[in-house]
């Protein structure tokens, strides 16, 4: 008879809480699916009931990482603040959230990070994730009249690079100090102020008043 | 007698180009001064003659590394370019130099962050130097209307983390494909163009378009 999910989920969750700990206590060092049944009590084959593979497992933990993070991008995505007070809000959010936990635990966070690096194929799609969500964002400002003349591929890509301290968490690390919301948000009025293939009149007069 | 200073010069230039081969042949593993000079054909007590320091080393393998820069920035600084244009060869020209090194010995260039990254203090001064030289331009750039309500040390920082994928070696290699010469000039006229604690009218107006 097949165990109940519910048996399945609590058996996720363990081994799940069961890599924290060793990564709190050993840092980013490769942990085997064997060290890890024995971490949590199980045997080396009683493993594999929860997560098919270490591929898995790893997929899982991504998910318990960056399911805060989605949360927030859907929200903002879904709702109505105009175009700038959300592409802010879009990279604001996040960027206190990995503040906070940098600050309670910046071991476990460098540790985290370093996994994440270490095994980048797991993160790709939260990354490619997150350009989807700014897409959205994008494309909307652009139909207010925001970015002309870029497409939105091209909006995300300078974006993306122009905030790119706010959202790498290496980048957290090692510009902690100097990284603030208040600049983000100054950061986020340049954009809107002066991004544009097409400049306007006033944009141009801005940029070459000094030929003028 | 005192050896005559070529001769010191001489030893130094030596003791430099084997740092680099055994980088080249080994990345960015810790060498000692006892392993290099067996790699140079000198005895241990005879490479103190020309660094006094493994620190001294160091220091002046980072300006063999950094005077291409240093000299491009003089340059660029003492040039009569429009602030606009000054501001973008000041990055876009050190960033065509990473990348022509990067391409050129890719493993090389790689060990070589690594050693910085290992060594930051010797490399401190010269990111000093670079956000100096970074003032400068800003206040040519203030005194010809830009960057209104920022004081100069809040617009090099600003600028600096908004164009920072283009001046960090660790980020050409993270983002190499992503990066263009063009993609920077945009961001260096969105800077010109949209950048203000006191935006004008014009900004002003096409920061808060959707309210209006």
């Amino acid at each position: 008879m097949a165990r109940p999910q519910t048996d399945i989920e609590a058996g996720r969750k363990l081994l799940i809480e069961t890599v924290d700990q060793l990564v709190r206590q050993r840092g980013a060092v490769d942990i085997s699916m064997t060290e890890l049944a024995a971490a949590a009590g199980m045997s080396p084959a009683n493993i594999y009931r929860f997560f098919e593979s270490k591929e898995e497992l790893l997929q899982a933990i991504a998910e318990n990482w960056f399911a805060e993070n989605i949360a927030i991008m859907e929200e903002v995505v879904a709702s109505d603040l105009a175009p700038r007070d959300k592409l802010f809000a879009f990279f604001a959010r996040r960027f206190a959230v990995f503040m906070a936990r940098f600050a309670a635990e910046p071991e476990m966070f460098k540790s985290i990070c370093q996994l994440g690096a270490e095994h980048f194929e797991v993160i790709r799609g939260y990354v490619d994730l997150g350009d989807h969500y700014l897409a959205m964002i994008v494309a909307e400002a652009m139909h207010a009249g925001y970015l002309r003349g870029f497409t939105i591929d091209q909006s995300v890509s300078l974006i993306n690079q122009m905030v790119f301290c706010y959202c790498n968490p290496d980048m957290l690390i090692m510009l902690e100090g100097k990284l603030t919301e208040e600049k983000l948000s100054h950061i986020i009025d340049t954009i809107f102020a002066g991004l544009a293939a097409q400049p306007n009149d006033a944009q141009l007069a801005n940029v070459h008043q000094i030929h003028s």
